[in-house]
């Protein structure tokens, strides 16, 4: 089975946490969990204050190097009837917050997670990944 | 931070979930969350009797293509000081039970597992994915 329309449109717009697969220098595929949100049909995910191992993330130098990217989102618990996935693939770049008009993209980001009252949105330099998504597919249990 | 040694051992071998990254026809990345058991050190996924999005399953191909596969392993809650992610890079090959003393996998799978007792363990034919884990990275918020 498929999650209908209205049911992935619903996971984009609140489900918090997606897993991002991106290719790593010898084009094996590496993934790091990501919070994100979706404004005006894309993906945004910020660099955020959260602590992260080492300053120059891989997420960013794998997108740089090929922009290629799988986002999945998934809901786990033991009663397997009730287990989807959606999984997204698509282009992702590296931007800057003042290159784009990222006010709204902000604003959805602190209404989504309100970690960001005391977390810093952006580590220093600001940086968002914004992810472009080019073919949706979705699996349902039931 | 990192995760302790043994916070990772177990974690390996009681999470529930993993989200498998293969990579694609063209090299792009793939992902499916799965589920799996960890057996003399090689983590065990079972292709079993939930249903699936079509019959030749695409992590299957894309494993006999090219046997890089990154394994995630993660926690999400709202409290990020208590996120932590497991990442392991590894290689995998498609086995069927017969071909290798499945015997321990199959008895780990279903310690771990309660849902087999309902559910068939292996669709037809059976099958299983063998990883060989390379390369261990962790992050824990605190």
């Amino acid at each position: 089975m498929r999650l209908a329309p209205g049911a992935i449109d619903r996971i984009l717009d609140s489900w918090p946490v997606a897993r991002l697969a991106t290719l790593g220098p010898d084009g094996a595929p590496h993934q790091v969990p990501i919070v994100f949100a979706r404004v005006a049909g894309r993906l945004y995910s910020p660099i955020d204050g959260k602590p992260k191992r080492g300053t120059a993330l891989a997420r960013l130098a794998n997108v740089q190097r090929d922009s290629r990217v799988s986002v999945l989102l998934d809901h786990w618990e033991a009663d397997w009837a009730r287990l989807w996935w959606l999984r997204l693939d698509g282009r992702a770049r590296v931007v800057a917050p003042d290159e784009i008009d990222a006010g709204p993209i902000e604003r959805a980001l602190r209404a989504k997670y309100p970690q960001y009252r005391t977390l810093p949105l952006f580590a220093d330099p600001p940086t968002l990944l914004e992810i472009e998504v080019g073919r949706t597919v979705s699996w349902s249990a039931s």
